[in-house]
């Protein structure tokens, strides 16, 4: 899969899965909505409560910002229909991005109810990859 | 969601999201099919030929046996249905497992017409964790 359809393909996704090591090189994955802009993925912390684990991610990024995100797609009754792709880069953490907010707004028609009021996760793509069955 | 919860939702899902991270802390993220046992979660990698890429997920785990899989819910209409389940553990390569590889075909159909011949990741699960909107 080229680069190009890599990134398309993510970008129709509605959810997607981010990893994140900390500086101790243990792992951790939680799953977001987000939108592709160019080649920067952004992803809100929801405005509800979040736990301590939750924000694990933003503090993971602030301690080594390379991060992984993947979307997918699968179907248990047609193993050929399966496809994934992975954004490989850099996050930033935002403390303030009306612009970022906007276009998970316009997404996601929760936000449009309940803006996000967090911080913002911008990763800026160095790879997009994928592979389809 | 107690770990108990967490893992029973866990084995019920159809999927899974791996995170491994090498000895470079950059972090690594595919799906996989999976079987849970006790506390030790299984997968193979397919007879398919794999990219080298897929078996980074090998090879980060023999430098580095941290990992964390993920299994969620997302639905895009009602975000009050949205959980995920977490599974944070340590990730052994099995060059032989007869016992999981049975597991892996008794839960899914494709496995049953084409065994994975590949090598096994068992993963033993030290936390199970989760959240429920």
């Amino acid at each position: 899969m080229s680069p190009e359809e890599a990134r398309e393909l993510f970008a129709s996704a509605r959810i997607a899965r981010l990893a994140t090591a900390g500086a101790d090189g243990v792992p951790h994955i939680v799953p977001l909505v987000f939108a592709v802009h160019g080649d920067t993925i952004f992803s809100a912390v929801d405005p509800k409560p979040k736990a301590t684990s939750d924000l694990k991610r933003l503090r993971n990024v602030a301690a080594n910002p390379r991060v992984a995100l993947l979307a997918d797609h699968y179907d248990d009754a047609d193993w050929d229909a399966l496809w994934w792709v992975r954004a490989d880069g850099a996050g930033r953490v935002l403390d303030a991005a009306p612009d970022a907010v906007a276009l998970l707004r316009a997404r996601y028609a929760q936000y449009r109810d309940t803006p996000p009021d967090g911080p913002v996760l911008a990763v800026d793509v160095r790879r997009w990859s994928g592979w389809r069955a």
